[in-house]
Parts: structure tokens; sequence; C-alpha cells
């Protein structure tokens, strides 16, 4: 903050305040946040029915919970930004150099009016991914949760390799990977993803973020799965693709390529190089066997909220010249989409002083089911 | 829009975008939107990446959608309000009155600065809940999708009752009612829920929108749950409180009160009648037992993506005049949470021409596991 000139953080970020604060509630779809100062402990604001569960999540002290009135919530005359502004300046920071998440979800351009004209004095910065940064090498403790998570995501693909069959309603295919995901394993309970699945079969395998309908999986056909095992909200997500029959060789030529450029990539991903260095790999492999990958291939991974489990830190692209530095995490988002087909097949790797660790062990190929 | 003087209407909220064009899509994570003008069809905006699921979902022709490239996400230099700003000023716009969501999760500070940066000649406007409003009636076929998700949420209550025992982990039983959620009823399947289950159990149920964990359900204890049965993104919520063992006077004296505040409360959902009417029947009621509720006792509900089911819109509560009308839906959410406990029974209900009906049949109780 005292590099970034800012007197006064507000982080509404759901998951930089649990990171700050341990606050892990539902309630982001109302304002709320964490005001950070550099005298007192980082003061809560939300909605009055939500301050309990500020007190049964945080370690905050009663004078540190502030809330607001129920016909603040959704109102067309009143904002809760406007008792945000009161509070901060009865702080003492009505004049102050405050940072706020301008791109964040849970900061809206009219939650940025408000506050604006409720602190006329004040000077706004923009200060997006300040604590993400801070987020993107992990403990020991977050990459302990982040294994559970790995061997989660584990027994949802065992599941899915059980249950996916032509015939079966991929609701239900969906059902019973979710059902294995949230009994967890042992002492990892699953706890629920920041995304939902992404399903991709047949054509709609050329779009990356459709969900699932109760279509009937289809023979002769592929279809892949987007997805993460959780716990305590950390995240591992893991992409595969399964084919049901004898596989095209398209899909065959792409597995290869897919592979080998993640192998490639994957050789790179060693402390003291750079996120670009990876993407580079990946994307140089690919284009031996024609193919032509645009957007990026990965990117920090960690603590997560709805609506994404990215940190929105650093990425695997041209020009991301984040250098990797053990303790960091990602998801190797390798798949490929084009006009009517497309292949997932990803990792989710952690950064060592030596080789990179795998935070999950599922078979890294096309699943082929006969 | 004419009579909110506006030429351009740029949607961002993903139930809006859906109801208006049906792009059905897990892409809300980066910025995205709908543009609406009089002259044309609507213009869908987002990912490259994403594009391919705008085709597979909605009618819009090849014309209509346009897209930014990968390097605009989550750049601290480049944002997709750049492009978009472009398309808009090209397709002749670039002065106009143009509506904006400005208190939407998915149009965020920065993208409004951007976008007004990008447009300097253009004139905004606050356009929330404009296409929300247009949403409270819903269609016959609407209906039918939450009667759908209605009969959902009556088999996710079944197999809690199954499952709810002493000892049993929080996430065992939450695995089991999403597995029922998701496999659905018939030619119901179980779509994904716009927020996760809330949970609160003995203390922990003084917090409504706290999540679950692997913490045994103990006996002599209460626990609340808050969910959705849902089906092609058509919510119907319900919660019941669980009680095992032997009830106190306390939940006992609780579930009373607001049984007979919610009879006074339905009693008044009625065409004609208006939106505070139920709030203060059940209020009023609570408060012949001393109980006193501050919160809003209920809100629209119908199409939704994360993080809210809720459609922002109208509320059970003091001063909403809202008119009921036929064909409106509603969680009448008449949870209490009070210092150390908490008790959730509520009812999804629709408004026809003659008395409410409820788009769900799950007993209205406390249920007491013995």
């Amino acid at each position: 903050m005292e590099k970034a000139g800012i007197d006064l953080l507000i982080v509404t970020d759901p998951a930089n305040m649990a990171w700050l604060t341990g606050y892990d509630g539902n309630a982001f779809y109302v304002p709320q946040c964490v005001v950070v100062s550099k005298a007192k402990d980082p003061l809560w604001f939300g909605r009055g029915m939500d301050a309990n569960g500020c007190r049964r999540t945080t370690y905050l002290g009663e004078d540190r919970i502030r809330s607001y009135e129920d016909h603040y919530v959704q109102s067309d005359t009143l904002h809760p930004m406007m008792v945000l502004g009161q509070i901060i300046a009865e702080e003492g920071h009505g004049s102050a150099t405050i940072g706020v998440e301008k791109d964040n979800y849970y900061f809206s351009a009219l939650s940025f009016e408000v506050l604006s004209t409720a602190l006329p004095n004040a000077t706004f910065k923009n200060a997006d991914r300040l604590i993400n940064w801070q987020r993107i090498v992990k403990s020991e403790r977050e990459i302990a949760y982040m294994r559970g998570a790995g061997k989660i995501i584990e027994v949802m693909y065992q599941r899915i390799s059980e249950t996916l069959r032509p015939g079966v309603k991929q609701s239900d295919v969906v059902a019973e990977l979710t059902h294995a995901g949230t009994r967890g394993v042992g002492e990892y309970w699953g706890d629920y993803p920041a995304a939902v699945p992404n399903i991709g079969a047949g054509a709609d395998a050329s779009a990356p973020h459709l969900t699932w309908s109760d279509r009937p999986i289809r023979p002769d056909e592929s279809i892949f799965f987007e997805l993460a095992g959780v716990h305590k909200r950390y995240h591992c997500p893991l992409a595969r693709t399964y084919y049901l029959g004898k596989p095209t060789p398209q899909i065959l030529d792409a597995e290869k390529a897919v592979l080998d450029g993640m192998q490639a990539g994957l050789e790179k991903a060693l402390a003291g190089n750079c996120c670009e260095d990876i993407a580079q790999a990946y994307v140089g492999q690919l284009a031996r066997y024609g193919l032509v990958k645009t957007g990026r291939s990965g990117y920090s991974i960690g603590l997560g909220y709805p609506p994404a489990w990215g940190e929105n830190t650093a990425s695997f692209r041209d020009g991301d010249k984040t250098e990797l530095r053990p303790g960091m995490t990602f998801h190797f988002m390798t798949g490929l989409w084009y006009g009517d087909w497309g292949i997932e097949i990803t990792e989710s790797i952690l950064i060592t002083e030596r080789q990179v660790e795998f935070l999950s062990n599922v078979p890294r190929k096309l699943f082929v089911i006969d």
C-alpha cells in the first residue's frame, strides 16, 4: 500500500477478503468489503444479517465489524456505499488516498460513483490486483489444501470414467461427478467450486464455457469436462476429454499435439523462468502440428469464489514476464477450440525448487470408452 | 428504452442477456454484454473463445456477434471495453444516449470508466433493472420451468430427510442433495443454482449465508438449508429447518410463529395487493410472538446466474408498492436470524388470478429427525 501511495484500501474481491481476514460467506451478491488501513485491524463492512457470518469466520473484534440496514439492499434510492462513506469519514479517512478494486465483479460502477460522492475530499486510486499479487506464492498450508483439492479431482474423474456411457444423460454424469467432488477423499471434504463444470460434447466442444443439459451421451463423439476439486475454497482445476467409441484420426492427432506441447511447456515450468516461456513452448510445439492457439495457456490459481477460480494475476501468454517462483500454482490451461470441435487436457501445477509438481494424478491422455 | 430516453442499452446482467437472446454460457467472469438498439437485432459482445458459445445458444446472425482478442483479458494495459467503444462508434452510436447497468456485478467501475473514455461524445444513463422489470411477469413456459424446478427441490429435501443423521458429515449431506438436484425428476433435469446451498447448524444458524464443512451433524441441534431446484436456469428456492432429536421449546415456538406469520402473509399474496402487504402481514404476526424481523421477507425470482437467484426488482418490504400481478413469482423468504440461533421455513410462490400457487410441495414445518 505504501509503495502504491495508498492510505486506505477497500477490498471487495471475496477471495482477497477471505485471504486477509478469513471471512467466508456466500453473501457477495450484496455490497461488502474489507477496509485495510495502516493503524488498525481490517474493518469488515457488509449487510446487517451477514455480520454474524463475519463474527463466526474471522478474528475481527466487535469494533471492526460494521454493517448497513436491509433497506439499503437493491434499492433505487439508497446504496450501501453511502454508509461506507460515512464510516470512512468517521474513522478520519475522509481526505485519504483510497485504493479500490475498480475491475472487481463486486465493485460496480455505481458503487464507485456513490462512494466518490460520499467522500468528496478523498482521492481514489485503482488498486486492482494489489492483494491478488500478494496471494501468488502459496504457504505450506495453502499448498496442502491444494494437494487435497488435487485428490478430490482424481475421484471426480474416476467417477466420470465409471459413469460416462452412451445413452446416459449429461446431467446424470454431472450429478455423479459433483457428488464425488463434494464428498471428497478422507480428510479432504469437498467445497464448492468458484465455477460450475464446463462441458463440451460433439460440436459443443468448440465452445469452452457451456454447461450441461439432459442431452444423452452419444457414441462416436468426444466430450470434455473442465472441473475443479476444491478444499476449503482452494482449487485444483483439471480438464480431460473422453471419446466414446473408436477415436477419429483428428482427435488422436490433437491428443498427440496437446500432449507433446504440454511436455514442452512443462519442461519450462521451472523457478527462474517466466510465465511466457511456458506459453511459447506450448504454442510453438502445437504449431509443428499445424495447430494455432491464440488464447492464454494458463493462469494462477488458489483461493477462489464465484464466478471464477483464477487469481487474475499471472497468465501463461506472450509478454507475461512474471518470474516463476517456488510455491506458485497454475492451471496449465491447454484447451483448444476450433470451428466444430475442441479438446481439453490440462494440468494444475506447483512450481518448486526443482522440477514441476502436479497437484493431481489423473492420467494425462484422451480417455477412450469403448 | 424510449420512455427512459435511451438510444442504446448495454446489458451486462447474464440473466438479462439470456432473457433477451438465449445466450447461456459460464463466461461472465470476463466482460461480455448484449447491446440493444432500436434498429437492429441485439449485438453480442464477448471474449473471442466464447463467440462459439453464442453461436450455439442464440438466434443471432454472424454480423451481430463481435468479440475481443484474448490479450484483453485481465490485462493491466488493455480492457475489453476499449473494443466495445470502437464497435459502438462504428455502428454510428458514438453520440448516443447509452443506458448501462451501473450496479451490475459484471459491469465494474473500470468497465464504465474505460467505456466512457472510449466514447467521449456519448451520454450515459443508469439503466439498472430496466430489463429486470420486464422479466417480472413470467410467461407460461417460464412458469412451467419453475414448476419443474419446484419438483426438483422436492426430491432434494426428500434426499436430505433420508440422509441427515447425527454423525453424518455436512459435506456428505450436501453431496446427496446436490446429486438429487442435478439428476432432477423425469423431464426436469437439474441445472446449476445461481448460489450454492446455505447451511446453518447450531449457532451457525445465526448467520444466513454460511456454507458447509465436514462438521458432523450433531444431535440436539437444529440445521437449516436454503437451496434451489433449478431447471433451464429457472429457480425454485426453498428453505427448511431440521431438528435432530427432541426440539427445544424455543425452536417450536419459532416454528409456530413463522408458520402463523407465513399464513398471514400468504393470505395477502393476491393479485391487486402489493408487495409490502405481504411483508407487513408477516412481520406483524411475528410481532405477536415477540419476534422482530428487520430484513426483507421476499423477492422476485426466476432466471438466474451466479452470484444470486433474485431478480433485483420487487421485494417484500415496507415501502415496496409493486402491485402483485398474475405470473409474478417470489421467494417468500421468511428466515429469522438472531444472536445464536435461527430458523428458515420458506415458500416459492406464483401469483395467480385467484389464490396463491406454491411452486413446490414440501411440508411446511420444522422437520424433526429422532
